[in-house]
């Protein structure tokens, strides 16, 4: 069984494309090491608005000058190649050349991830320093791309729970030669899912996918439409690596007993973390499950720096799509917390009921031995009431933390104590206790 | 067919009251531009808790100094004598005279409009700069008023459209020599049923209706129960020639999908427009619309300064309630402006329907031509999908707008391409779309 | 009959302790006042969650030097005993003595009240600067308590409704040899009491329950579960002498009826009164009925400083819980506006109605008298038409007051002049006025 790390390393380098023979290799490495089924849908089927695309590989490529000097070749680094580029190969001039030779805005050295996925367009990539260093009057190209029925294939490892409602983890795989996005979010992932499949049966039902981004979730969701109505909720992985606090991004549906749970574990997991709405963290396959016609309650754990930091949306870290995305900006620590802040919201969420009250009036809490002095910890105290008197069978461990915008285990802590002395049982579904009037 | 400028020209000196010749004249002068049903309720008809009253009519009335020198005349301006005025005949003291004669609070030059419908009193109105020339003793009044069954009338323009479902629009003609008060509000209701009129059916049946104020609202809404629960909105159109920006006040119902329609045209209509609560902007016809047992969602458009000008509810405008409303205020430019904001609005609430996706998933934009590269327009990137992610079969255009705080414009563009591509449809009615959990 | 003052200047030195002789005796006075149901609970009667105590009584309590001088006495001061202190008699040395003597935190004359009903420990309570003098090594201690069967006694005082739907008026009487927490309570709710009684029979059904505090509550409500379901509402009365604004204690259920029609009065009855939400002015008996199971809208009414001031939760007035809360802290004048207070807050709450609206369209206000005129009282004018508007058979009196932020009383003037000209009728249930759409 391989470490995170392990697995970054050994795979991070692989040509990792849509539809692609090493998005295979690394897939079936992973199979490795849990039991997972691997769909496969070919290329041109039609997949609700979407077609799934052909197998893109690229034989050869690079940029010489005309008297032969090589000075990009695809075999040193994946990105030197824009994703999905068309075939060229010629004499352009160096006007025509620049339009097609991308480099990182703010990154010098590094090489931009480019991806022209339905563009048709060739291009290839570098560092801003070997644009600069182009004098000559014309360049010669050769990119020898090809595009190929192949089928592209989406990983799934279920945890089978007592109940058939689901929880959708999700990881995309189809980021060539990086890491922090897209690698630390399917070994994440996946060391999540042998945590689960090691540990007794859960109640819900987990199914972790590992996909090419969007097109690999529109294609598994088209084909698994009669299992939409059972996912409860979801989270996608990604960017769990890089030095940077846990950000949790809530569905589109806020109000949900998944947002609820999630949100109010936070506190937790990460003293620097944080919680943000709907599409102002990070921006993935959450949004296929979130869709009209889905709206699955999916959220997204990621590390970003706080909003308050000036870094915009579609740079959530500074090595962002580029060749600085590599295994120096991650370590196994993060990596581990990560995971370990995961377990801690699906145990959260496992937990997650309505809490129904046996008792009425306030507890003898002194008499049951679960008395807290004011005088000694009147927060404690203050808690103590707060949470026991909104046991009341309409509402759920969650949102009594919501309600009082304390952590999930905050509550949890008192309500298992009542749990125990008899004084509460639980319920998947309210069960109001007070009186009519 | 007379501009809105013309038929202002031409109406605005008469004697227009609540119910009086000049009014049942200046009706049918504007009868003769547009089909129109005048409804005529006799005085005395008891009307919900009011009863229609009396026509009246002022035959002479001055002012003299005792030696017959003539300071006030009605002949020469119609708000010389106070609307309903007593008659009265007689020498009075300069103490008794200044009880019963008016002046403008604020402009010193201009005779004011005071109404005293329900006070049973006598009163002249004059400029203040002659108040303060009155240094006798005693002067002579002359106020030959009467008081005689008559018929309060309102007209009604009637557009039918496919359902029975209407539109109110109202506007009042009763004030009496002045124009931004009352009679823009009538010309550029009328200009609109015009443009109704020429085009295509409608899909909501609209019913303009000029009338005096309140009483006119009163008298038509009792003996038209039947029509007001098809009543789904209404506009009252009141002030809209001077030189302040457009205001939209909204009705009591604020969620109201006419509120929201509306609200949402605005800034596309007016740069410096504004919307604001009901009974913040304006005080007219719409009250009895809103009011118990009615309760219509009708708003009202205006000429206003922004509340965050010092000026008061009761006085909108400079000239406001005076002889210095007059032609002079007013400009055929502002009441286009109007006009077109109103057929903007009217428009946008014929295309407000819900929603409802065809596709599931976020929809493939490049594949379908809609894409938004969110490199070049960001902005438009992200505006896309957040509309999008709305079409659920659950929200209006204009609920997604409010939602968004965006014009209703920016969401119909989007959604009309949608519309093109056959992604979505309308439905008057909800039509949920996600899955049942 | 006895003033409020003459009954604290005859009880308050009484030893009321939870279950006492001394509670019995100041019960069974209070009963010649009014006439009372007296409940009683054997010591060891089960009640939900708790249990009822046995008897305690101090017949003898002494601290001495070791030379036989008698530093503290129980008969000079009922609070130089903790309630509920074991007995105990012996030697002890300076240290130990000191971890059972207590003194005040912040009054160093005061004897602190002390008690530990449920954590079986022996105490005395002296003023600090008795502390301070202690210079022996070791002292002589005598208690001699005893714990015996008796019965906890809750008095009811029921003023029969015409409904059964009953509000609870609660004050606590076990705080021994101290007035405003709590005897002022007690004085106060049987003065309302006996002004209930007095007047024509009220609507709604009362009953006034003078008991020992939490484990009275707990005894009634366990006792009484078919009553639950009949309780609308009800007020907890304490510390209602002090030199200090009343102050309004919302329930759990601040959009409850009696929530918003208290919270409506409280203007009118102490212009520097204030409310404030649960569990953030006092914390007695209203936990016991907002609690699980019970669920009733319990508010509160005292006498503390504004929270804005730097006191604690705990430290609602500074004499709070010594010997210093004596007669001398507390006025009958006080009293008096306290219990007018309440009777307000239960006059406006039986008039407390759905408003169905007779008329539609707005009231012709002049001719039904009722007009304020806008030129000379622009804000009655205002109040007037905002309060005609939302008479629809869906709001009640306090609804409309707290959506207008004013108080009941300015809504009930309006809407009592709209009854008395057949313009609206009283529903105890919504019956909604407003045309189908």
């Amino acid at each position: 069984m391989s470490s995170m790390i392990d697995l970054i390393n050994e795979l991070w380098f692989l040509k990792r494309e849509l539809v692609s023979d090493d998005f295979d290799k690394a897939l079936h490495r992973l199979a490795e090491e849990v039991p997972m089924t691997i769909h496969e849908y070919p290329s041109g089927t039609p997949v609700w608005t979407w077609t799934v695309p052909e197998k893109w590989t690229c034989h050869e490529a690079y940029l010489e000058t005309l008297a032969g000097e090589r000075l990009i070749d695809y075999a040193d680094h994946p990105l030197h190649v824009v994703s999905y580029s068309l075939p060229f190969e010629g004499e352009v001039s160096r006007e025509e050349l620049l339009e097609h030779l991308h480099a990182h805005p703010r990154l010098p050295d590094a090489i931009p991830f480019v991806f022209k996925y339905y563009q048709r367009d060739w291009g290839l990539c570098a560092p801003q320093t070997l644009l600069d260093s182009l004098t000559d009057d014309a360049y010669r190209v050769v990119i020898r791309t090809s595009f190929d029925p192949g089928t592209l294939k989406v990983g799934e490892v279920v945890i089978p729970g007592e109940l058939e409602e689901s929880i959708m983890l999700v990881a995309h795989l189809c980021h060539p030669a990086m890491v922090n996005d897209d690698l630390t979010g399917v070994v994440v992932g996946l060391d999540v899912a042998r945590s689960l499949l090691e540990g007794p049966k859960p109640k819900y039902t987990y199914r972790f996918l590992i996909l090419p981004e969007t097109i690999g979730s529109v294609s598994y969701l088209s084909h698994n439409e009669d299992l939409i109505p059972k996912m409860i909720g979801g989270l996608f992985l990604e960017m769990l690596g890089n030095d940077a606090p846990l950000a949790l991004q809530q569905s589109m549906q806020p109000d949900s007993q998944v947002d609820k749970t999630l949100s109010a574990v936070m506190p937790g997991v990460d003293a620097n973390g944080f919680v943000g709405p709907y599409r102002t963290i990070i921006s993935n396959d959450e949004r296929q499950f979130n869709a009209p016609g889905v709206r699955v309650p999916m959220l997204s754990l990621s590390r970003v720096e706080n909003p308050a930091s000036p870094k915009s949306l579609f740079e959530p870290y500074p090595e962002y799509h580029s060749s600085a995305d590599n295994p120096k900006i991650v370590t196994q620590e993060r990596l581990e917390s990560a995971r370990s802040a995961v377990l801690a919201m699906l145990q959260a969420f496992e937990r997650n009921q309505y809490i129904v009250n046996k008792f009425k009036g306030e507890v003898f809490a002194s008499g049951q031995g679960i008395w807290i002095d004011y005088k000694v910890n009147p927060e404690g105290h203050r808690r103590l009431f707060e949470i026991m008197e909104r046991c009341d069978g309409e509402r759920t461990v969650a949102d009594i933390a919501a309600e009082l915008e304390i952590p999930f285990q905050a509550v949890w802590e008192i309500v298992a104590q009542f749990a125990e002395k008899d004084l509460v049982s639980f319920s998947s579904a309210p069960q109001p206790t007070s009186p009519r009037r």
